[in-house]
């Protein structure tokens, strides 16, 4: 598990398009991807070393939604990424893709490049910020993929 | 949570691009709510109803990557559309979007809708099926969407 998220007051002005961003360290334990698996995507190969052998993962691997969550968790510890005052959650994402299998034993690293910001035509004092985040593992190598649109307050006046 | 996992074994052969399936049952609860975010996604909308409510949430909200996870244990507990034999989980999501917030006390079901069928040109034997996924709430109303690309064996001869 991730811990020590640092809560940074960051607003829709604060994102400028082409930054790239590095951060996270996650550790993926076996207890915890066997806890996420019953919970919510009991598939055998998530389950159990000998069903996983038997498909292209080749052994136990992380439900592709709890490395989305483990993603979201290092985004969180980032501190300027989301969670701070002016963050208001995301609308969704595109392009999801699970690159490889994400093992127990792995560390998980992520970056995310700004792609756009966009204020809001509709709701004055709000706008979009389109993130791409990459997920790695412990050989550099892109585990996950995925655009995000995330929702901002600007910064407030005075 | 959901309960109750039944697994048939579904091959590439077995989906008909067209149909709709409708399933599920979630139950949100506060107690899961707040686990979840406390460790993947620990935002004050989704970890404090005061925090939520300065938001466009209002209250205590899911995470979306919750969610999906949510959204995930219904499909695996409807039986036919992964978990089976056949099946050999996802390449990844398109087009995901959260429509409304998902709160403590909702009760979620969903439908998936069959968009292609495709077998795969480089690997005989498999195939993958684009399905799109829609979790609603007890009112029926939509609070996510997305495009899943799934991989599946073609059923085995004999």
């Amino acid at each position: 598990m991730s811990e020590g998220a640092v809560s940074e007051d960051r607003y829709f002005e604060d994102f400028v398009v082409g930054d790239i961003h590095r951060y996270g360290r996650f550790e993926v334990e076996r207890g915890e991807v066997l806890d996420f698996a019953r919970r919510y995507d009991a598939q055998p190969f998530h389950l159990d070393d000998a069903a996983a052998a038997k498909t292209h993962f080749g052994r136990l691997a992380a439900s592709g939604w709890h490395t989305a969550a483990m993603s979201m968790a290092m985004i969180v510890d980032a501190g300027n990424l989301a969670g701070g005052g002016g963050s208001l959650g995301a609308l969704g994402v595109d392009n999801l893709r699970w690159l490889k299998p994400v093992y127990p034993g792995d560390v998980l690293h992520a970056t995310s490049e700004i792609l756009e910001a966009n204020p809001s035509r509709s709701t004055p004092g709000r706008g979009t910020v389109k993130l791409r985040t990459t997920v790695l593992n412990q050989d550099d190598e892109p585990v996950m993929r995925y655009e995000a649109i995330t929702l901002w307050r600007t910064r407030p006046a005075g």
